[in-house]
């Protein structure tokens, strides 16, 4: 595999980067003019992990990042979810399983935002089927804004099978359906989980559902007969990690 | 005022509109070719409100639509005046205000969004600033997927005015910031609330911010320095909803 380089940039995603891969950086370019408290922060976290500090001036960081939202600093690092297995990602987890699973999302902007979300969240992994899913198009990766490097995107030949497998593994297979009795805050989501997913309009395949161990809905009031996919897997993910109670 | 049109497209739009507010409904048009259960129900739908429906070869809904998205149906509607008054709106209410106020979102897409994540956790009123919102055009109808016709959109001249005037009413004006200390579930949401969301990327403006009673954020941790602006009016809805127990 070539190697591929992401270019990682803002105090949030470097400072992130650093607090939770920081093995993951090659170096860091920071502004000249920069001095503020929260750069010195970041310095500090640099240096503490040991990674090499160049200070550069503003346009050279404008001309790397193709834009001027980097705040200062980026980072260039591995890029995280080129080849990931899932048997890695699970092995690497020092807190319960928290994994996303996609049952026929077709579409790119989706996927993308879906990535997004899991990111924002701290999900472990996003996983698809191959048969159905799209792959990591320039339109996922843009929606993503970054997270295509940031979070595992799993691709298994069969989901269904890849529950059961999960399941072996002690995680608890929740699936999000509009019909489900159980609303999404009264499922104990501290333990080890993956949540699934459907397709917006049509939900979890049959089998996919029937493979749950439970099924969440939701609660919805309106007209509108179901949420963006990305939409609801940012408030499942949200739930998750406010029932755990901190920041992973 | 000069009489215009709205073209509504697409099954879930038109059927939503049909069942809300079939008198605004002027004609439809179908394409001649589909013939599906779907379609059929559709049709049912206008007949039993007495709506003219016209079948029409599909190039000539793609010229009116001006895209292909339409699914082989297309509404002539009276346009959903943004005239909705938010005295009107509070006056009705049965429950504590539970409102959305967007600052400065300029996408159709990211309105539309929004729209349908309000319809969804039955937010009373979404409320955007008249100069820098965008307007009710097709695109926000069809992503909105029908919420265009059952959550007021309500266009204030000066945002700020109207946040002191919802103060004034006893409302809690909390606006989400990405470096706010509160955490989102800290926050009383049981009370009347206008929850202010602003565009993604810049943020709430600061006149806005200083508005606020209170700021809140949602917890992330990835890299992903925010989140699009419905996934997040989703989450701060969705977690209003949490607290207050109840669907509507």
């Amino acid at each position: 595999m070539a190697a591929r380089t992401a270019i990682v940039y803002g105090f949030h995603a470097v400072t992130a980067r650093l607090r939770h891969r920081a093995g993951s950086v090659r170096e860091i370019l920071v502004e000249r003019e920069r001095h503020d408290p929260r750069m010195r922060r970041l310095l500090d976290a640099a240096a503490a992990a040991g990674i090499r500090v160049q200070t550069v001036p503003g346009d050279r960081l404008d001309r790397l990042a193709g834009h001027r939202r980097h705040q200062g600093v980026i980072a260039f690092a591995e890029p995280i979810a080129a080849g990931a297995s899932l048997d890695a990602v699970l092995e690497a987890l020092r807190e319960p399983a928290l994994l996303l699973a996609l049952d026929g999302v077709q579409d790119p902007h989706n996927l993308g935002a879906c990535l997004r979300v899991a990111d924002a969240f701290g999900a472990h992994a996003l996983i698809a089927p191959s048969d159905r899913a799209v792959g990591i198009t320039p339109t996922v990766e843009k929606v993503a804004s970054g997270a295509v490097d940031t979070v595992p995107y799993i691709v298994v030949t069969n989901l269904v099978r890849s529950l059961h497998e999960l399941q072996e593994r002690g995680i608890w297979v929740v699936g999000a359906a509009r019909e489900a009795e159980t609303p999404l805050a009264a499922c104990d989501l501290h333990r080890a989980i993956a949540l699934v997913l459907g397709a917006e309009g049509q939900g979890l395949r049959r089998l996919t559902a029937q493979t749950c161990d439970e099924q969440v809905a939701i609660p919805m009031s309106g007209e509108v007969e179901s949420l963006n996919v990305s939409v609801a897997a940012g408030i499942c993910l949200y739930e998750a990690r406010r029932q755990r109670g901190a920041t992973p």
